[in-house]
């Protein structure tokens, strides 16, 4: 990992950015963290449009999330941003795009083209920027990750056990697969859905729920469209965090 | 509303018990509260079960309110503790067990003779109760309710104009004609489901929250069974309300 620039937002928090290989990423630390103990990170995956065009909401996170005292990171996901594109996800964004414009259901095999390779390679990759970051003298867990794209966060609460706990949001198409990863997880699970996301199959995102393992795992539902979650129901995420990894 | 007795709990919040005609209630409040301006006040319903069998959960409901500055009140429940019996609903109760014990599933004829008569008797009661609560120089509003027969809630926040939010838990049977009424709640809603109730319709409770009509709706979803609602998700309900009255 090396760190190709940094700046004080508001004189506070701490935005480096990096990179790890080819894959570029950004830390925020809360001000003055060297005299501080090393302190809990928050892994934040950014849905796959991209860093840049996400740096706003992200970086809103980033900020509530230092003001609790977590640092939190992301990394550019396979495919998004200047990265270079997944030619199997970019035959499946086409044929959702035929599905959807016939008015057509959008098939499993879709589904799993459009997600499956995207969840093999960015979950090697976030345990990989996770060696890195843990590395960092003041970064030292526990770890929570907070993620847009479920499949993602689902894997990687299987395979990674130094993710303590998870804010999932179900905001995009399931495969069929994960619903069997999804009964492995046993990990403490926050999960949103926005109810009236007309682009998420609501049933799906309650199945998947219902498949996880975890003894604690919450659903927040709330109104408000894809984009729309509400700032209570950021607040009631954050406390989650605050709960499960301080 | 005839004041029976009064105690105070801890020295800190005022516990007065009294009587609506016929109906007894309990009335807590904040410690010093004619010092301060008239205060909100939350409507705690309590399930069928009785003031008596479930004074603890209330009062420990009443002591979190009293911190966060809101008054809460509370009364039985028609057929509810010392009430005469409604016998529409002991037979309904003996259908129930008969349909249960016979492994059938529960008729919706069994759910409107449950639920409907018990709606149809509380909601005045209640609408009477706020009247005398509301002339209390202590008690000024907002009012919200807390409640636990999730139908009797959603009839309250139809007609009754003064309730301006509303926590509703959905553990209890839903009449087919409560879908209609509830497309007619225009208030903020928070909706506590436990997910693993067995003794509840998971997707009737679903439906139900679907059909809500308040643009402001949110459901939060728990493990730990019918009465395991976990601390957090109480501190959520509480928040809740702190957005919505004060």
């Amino acid at each position: 990992m090396q760190f190709t620039s940094e700046q004080r937002l508001d004189g506070v928090v701490l935005e480096r950015e990096f990179v790890l290989g080819e894959i570029p990423g950004i830390l925020w630390t809360p001000g003055f963290a060297s005299a501080s103990a090393p302190m809990p990170l928050i892994l934040l995956s950014p849905p796959p449009l991209g860093l840049r065009k996400m740096y706003p909401r992200l970086v809103a996170h980033a900020r509530q999330a230092a003001a609790d005292g977590f640092a939190t990171a992301t990394i550019e996901l396979p495919g998004g941003g200047e990265r270079p594109r997944l030619p199997s996800a970019e035959r499946a964004v086409a044929d959702l795009r035929r599905a959807l414009a016939a008015g057509e259901a959008v098939s499993d095999e879709i589904i799993d083209a459009l997600i499956l390779p995207l969840v093999d390679r960015a979950v090697p990759e976030w345990r990989e920027a996770l060696d890195a970051l843990l590395r960092l003298p003041e970064i030292g867990g526990p770890v929570g990750y907070s993620g847009g794209v479920i499949s993602i966060g689902t894997r990687l609460a299987v395979v990674e056990p130094r993710i303590a706990a998870a804010v999932l949001f179900a905001g995009s198409f399931v495969p069929r697969a994960m619903f069997e990863e999804a009964r492995q997880v046993t990990i403490p699970l926050h999960v949103l859905l926005q109810w009236d996301d007309e682009g998420n199959d609501r049933q799906a995102a309650l199945n998947l729920f219902d498949a996880f393992g975890s003894k604690e795992k919450t659903l927040h539902a709330n109104m408000g469209g894809h984009t729309g979650v509400p700032q209570f129901a950021g607040d009631a995420a954050a406390q989650f965090f605050t709960r499960h990894l301080k």
